[in-house]
């Protein structure tokens, strides 16, 4: 029985999220569903990728956290249109969630949504949103292991990024590695390793961005 | 009906947690679930503490992972008595899977049970193992924000251990902050900064342990 009540809410779950896309379809909003560890740099990347993309975008972002609006605060100081939802110790944003925050949300005028998923690398993998494209942040000081030990999350993602490879002199991270890690359980998705600090190698995201988002809204 | 489901789950839990407490005070073994986000430094702390303490206590450890026996194969190279649980996607153990490896395994002789948790600082904190102590890592790279973000995490946990102190000069981590930030929401909890890396700060933490396994096991 217990079975049939999981059934019954994803399947709830996953009608909520073709809900979501197609409104994310229909208002030509590129969404992406951003997921890693705490603290691997979910929010800095999203402070560089929108101070890099919004001349030509309007960005918004839905941030989910456990407690607390500090991620949201930050983004906003940018100018962007961003939402926080506290999920008080749920361990990951789930479809409906979303809904609730588009209702009250300018998607017409938004070409780009971020939703900052819980920082978790296990729970936020399974749970449909309706986005577009699922990423995966790691970052260099979680170490060399993450990708075969949380297969979970990498074999369901579109792109895993590194992050902090500017740690990489005073870490145990081979990137080369981690690139071939990946190509064993998720061949099809792609590979990229930045530095959201430096800003080393964000020309590569930002333009894996803008190619996806032509791709999935055939502009 | 679902809150009834989830409540009934709960409470044989906390039954099995029970009866694991019970088996491990009647064996004197001193029981320390350790948690943390994905890449903290569990394993090496225990690589650390373990080399730091065979010479006089019987360590043993129950390893817990999505997928592989990485973690495991590490610790058993120490030649202490190892035994790993993969959750296969589980994102937290629970007493019932600690009683079902404990039904195999020589207690006895064990002085103190170090139990790896999934890298996952939300989930695992809601589960009682059994254990006499909770500790939570946190590692430096992860960020100053760690504790208010994650109040699940580190309002129910004994101690916490901030990891990689080595890595200080090159991430944005204030340790006498994130001592703060955690009196806060736990006054009666304790707080080390350790390097497993570098040894720094190790003693404190060792000291910690043989004196809380004297108190709990009235020794």
């Amino acid at each position: 029985m217990k079975i049939n009540v999981k059934k019954d809410v994803l399947s709830r779950q996953n009608r909520v999220a073709a809900g979501n896309r197609a409104r994310f379809e229909g208002a030509g909003a590129f969404t992406v569903n951003l997921m890693s560890s705490p603290g691997a740099g979910k929010t800095m990347l999203l402070e560089q990728t929108i101070t890099a993309l919004q001349k030509d975008f309007k960005i918004a972002v839905i941030e989910g956290d456990l407690a607390t609006d500090r991620d949201a605060e930050r983004l906003r100081r940018l100018g962007v249109q961003t939402v926080q939802i506290n999920t008080v110790g749920g361990c990951h944003l789930n479809a409906e969630m979303i809904a609730r925050e588009l209702a009250a949300f300018d998607l017409e005028q938004t070409d780009m949504l971020f939703i900052e998923n819980i920082g978790n690398l296990v729970c936020p993998s399974g749970y449909d949103l309706g986005q577009h494209r699922k990423v995966a942040l790691l970052s260099t000081p979680e170490g060399n292991d993450k990708i075969p030990k949380y297969p979970v999350m990498f074999r369901r993602t579109d792109l895993t990024v590194v992050n902090k490879a500017d740690l990489l002199p005073y870490v145990d991270f081979d990137v080369n590695r981690a690139k071939e890690d990946l190509r064993n359980i998720n061949p099809a998705a792609g590979f990229l390793s930045v530095s959201a600090k430096t800003g080393d190698g964000m020309d590569d995201w930002i333009s894996w961005l803008k190619r996806e988002a032509e791709q999935c809204l055939n502009r």
